[in-house]
């Protein structure tokens, strides 16, 4: 069985494990206060473009996004999300178990727009019982999104502009972020992430880490408790030079980047190949995730030989897919699949 | 200014002032350890037409709804609610501050159907990710809803029904519970709720007490442990006595019955000059909100003299205006608005 | 049965009942905003002599503490507590309940000092692994405490000032506070509570009122958003009213302190008797709850009339028992058990 | 600097690394649905001479206690504790944010007895005030403890008993687990700890592991939503298989309980190295975690050329000193230190 069915099916890149089988026995202090994790958040701040910022390490994507959600809000305050974004619908409630609403907002292409969130805050603020409602406190986007699209720069500086206009906290979830950073098209890099958000993270465990997830602080109030909020959460790992060294092998030479072009190329050929064939897709993207709408019949004879994912039913005889591809995937594997669709096209 | 903004302007209905004047300096225990709370809640066993059924009283419909909810709940399941549900939009994020997601269901009317219910419930269990998900495991419903509609008998109980085929608890808010139960057109009763539901309450508060709400408890589990958990969450009134002497009182010669249908027969009398001035209404009921979508400049003339509750903008020139009638409103206060109203239409 | 197992055993004092009569169908708004309420806060403001502060009503001291607590805390943080504080003793886990821990210091007749919560902030500040540990914010006291003790001016003021060097706020829990204020030999008064505490509650419900306590809050950031945070916890009463009216009157003609005045008289006639009895006290204290130390034998005969609370084992033959008077105490009912007292005792 | 303040101050045993590296790109399945934690949770559980028994991975021991202990509670219950447990002073209130109280029992070397525990229940159930008490439902013990002292077999089958006559759940915290069961004088086993717990952890992270813990299910209950929970909490890892491969290499050819000797040993030569000296302790054991008690001189000196962790001052002039060893710990380190020791008690 051949995987496209996420982008962690695999271990870590070569150059990590490498890292980690060199490093093994030294001895370092525990909780991120060693060397290696200094190392990586320096390089992190650098291709940030900023030296003031708090940068932390954390094994998981809903852990960082629960930890970093809850460290924004008082109690009544909840956090404004797409309809389809991943604390909503992926992560089993883990923002409302620390206590938080979740407002959700409409998405289109799994993007929400800064007009929307201005008119959201709009109608909070005219609500004559407005002691009744949770106020919208901070904003959650994914760049890119759930469905693989990316925000313009113009977009995202127009959702930082109506936060801080509207007093609102804006954190991005880039647990794909380097798949975008590098995506045709793609006109937004760390620099203006950091520029627009109070608080972000750079994705690991999708991109060439074992795990992790990095943390980038920009707003002093949310830095200042946030590691004895990491703890309690369960989100201090004891061994944490494993993320320093992860990261920071993953930020030299452009390799994290390198990497995610590779994936973006991979899921660039399998979608020409399918457009040829007159497929249609679910969403328009140039990242690293698929949705093409597929016949059951192709689907089903595919999944003899590929693990895909089944998103969603489109109509009675189709459904759409999603073929992921990663950092790891392997060129010979994906000019197999695209033969074995070419065959079944032909057939 | 004349009072139709809500339906708990006044005190308590003076038959209930009567018997707190009476038993005031009666020395009971506390916490609801008393006979007045053993008296009301045998009268609402009686009128259930269940014995076994444990009664609790508490102070506040969000109170009730927070301790009700998160006492039917395992940590990562979750409850489900009509999109408009009070819950879900006016109580300030009152049960994800308990821990768990509120489920979102589009509602008609104000209402959800059983079908909904179980397309949600299959939906769940044909995700191959189930794990990443919330688990419905109750359906919050008002009866009469947030718009003044009612379940009917048929459909109350094919969603009961449903909840026992997906193991679901029942849960109705009865805050406006009289008012639809002696409302014209209304087939339920509360033998019929108690039939369908686990546990639902009889609202107080809104019905002619000073406040207080009766949480009726069919389900053993949910039961068993209320007591420590309404501790726990502020909801047991040291006091307790005063709610039991104002639901024994509430619940004796039918005044609730009869008390709900005055405030009914108010709205009728609004609702019957509204229609034959032609004006329409948001949503048709027969209980004690109307929703009548009102000119501005009309909304405006009647807020000099009358306090009602903007609910929505229609379109440009009009809006649904909320009026709320009750046990309490004066027959002469509404015909002194159906007089304004006629010489408004008039002029 | 005579009760003297608690300060909550009747309804309100007369003429709150009479007020609440006379203003029951007037009409107004809900939630507290309404004009008794505001003429309460106002008269509790010009009683703690500060214009500044935000008044808030709330039905219960449990809900009072755990909205008050957790509105002054960030996750990661917790509340210092006597060992047998109110809430770490007997709320059933509440403050847990909104995630936050209760950091215990031994108490001494139910106090604690400023030298120990200065000794457990430098410990706290000390400790290698700080982020492991939860960090005190707030202090938490009551007074007069459940022992009936009452502290100091002097104790008072230096507990403000361990607290302000700390940067721990100080909130009182003053479930009874009025029987302290008029205690023989205390020297605090509402101004100097006011002037120590960032949030404090006069308590309504063991003295007087059918049931209420009036939070004061004078630090602005707490005071910013508590009244979602209320109204989240379900601690805002639709008629909210109800308390402004009793507070209202309350606090007119010097009735509250008048009516606590007599309940510690009531107690000192019983603690006199006990003492000529040569009966020993578990703790000395002036005011409305008395700790006697009873043989067994005496408490069983006692408890053949009256109601008293069962405290703590002393030795094999003699317990700890509680007995409380309040502002509805009767005269007679104190005459008769000295009475009685009397007599076991010649027996 | 020479490592000996903790038990994760290297990476983990070569051959789980050679083992992570001969596995890195082998495509599976995430979230711990693959061949590596099946085969891993198939040893375990025949190690634990019990077939059907639920196993889990987590990353990291606060995560683990904090999903395992939430998912055994009803809102109004908490876990009884050792005072000195890690969940209660270590763990930066990660039980409470999940809002439960921890009920502590005075613990000696660590640990709490049957009898103990049998009379907080008896105490608890006693109260005539129950309501207002968090109710006692688990047990939470560590083995070995903090004070690397270890239960024996009566004790904890004692303990056993206990809880199942009380209804008690009993978790055992095996962050150290293998260092206890092969030190010298334990006669508890894997075996012994399955019968007596309903669940518990086996160690990985402080045993060899990069990170890692095991947790066994045997309650039918606390297995049926153990996933979701784990979800929810942000504890289950994308790339599961981490933690399967190195359970798995773990427990091969009896490396755990091997590399768990290494480190007992180790801990011996320094111990009996002290004693020679007249170094006394704070508490006697025979695992890997040493409590001298220091000259502050001694210490300081010590300090310069070893990593070591301080416990707390025991007198003006000494503290107590925590040195711990590990499977990574060099003998030849630990000759040097005792070196350095014989020569700084000769100096």
């Amino acid at each position: 069985m051949i995987e496209f069915s996420s982008d962690y099916n695999e271990g870590a890149h070569p150059r990590l494990i490498a890292k980690l089988v060199e490093t093994n026995m030294v001895q370092t202090f525990g909780y991120g206060s060693d060397a290696y994790c200094d190392e990586a958040a320096d390089i992190i701040r650098n291709l940030c473009g900023q030296k003031d910022l708090d940068v932390h390490f954390i094994v998981g994507g809903t852990l960082t996004n629960l930890i970093s959600i809850s460290a924004c809000l008082r109690p009544h305050q909840g956090v404004i999300s797409p309809t389809n974004g991943h604390i909503h619908v992926q992560e089993t409630g883990s923002i409302e178990a620390t206590g938080h609403k979740i407002l959700t907002i409409p998405s289109k292409n799994g993007k929400i727009t800064a007009a929307q969130i201005d008119e959201y805050c709009e109608e909070y603020l005219n609500n004559e019982g407005i002691v009744h409602l949770v106020q919208p406190k901070l904003v959650y986007i994914t760049h890119p999104t759930e469905l693989g699209t990316l925000y313009t720069r113009a977009e995202m500086l127009a959702i930082s502009d109506v936060c801080k206009k509207r007093n609102l906290y804006l954190y991005v979830d880039g647990a794909r972020l380097g798949y975008g950073l590098v995506a045709e098209g793609n006109d937004t890099d760390l620099k203006l992430i950091t520029e627009c958000c109070d608080i972000f993270y750079i994705g690991g465990g999708k991109q060439g880490a074992l795990f992790g997830e990095a943390v980038v602080i920009k707003d002093k109030a949310i830095a200042s408790d946030f590691r004895p909020i990491m703890k309690q959460r369960g989100g201090l790992l004891s061994k944490g030079r494993l993320l320093g060294i992860q990261f920071s092998e993953l930020f030299k030479d452009d390799l994290y980047f390198e990497i995610s072009r590779h994936a973006n190329n991979m899921a660039s050929l399998i979608r020409e190949c399918l457009k040829k064939m007159g497929i249609e897709f679910f969403v328009e993207n140039t990242t690293n995730l698929l949705f093409p709408i597929l016949p059951d019949e192709m689907h089903d004879e595919l999944s003899k030989q590929y693990s895909l994912t089944y998103y969603k039913r489109w109509d009675k005889t189709s459904s759409v897919i999603r073929i992921a591809t990663s950092w790891a995937t392997l060129e010979q594997n994906v000019m197999k699949f695209i033969r074995d669709l070419e065959e079944y096209a032909c057939a």
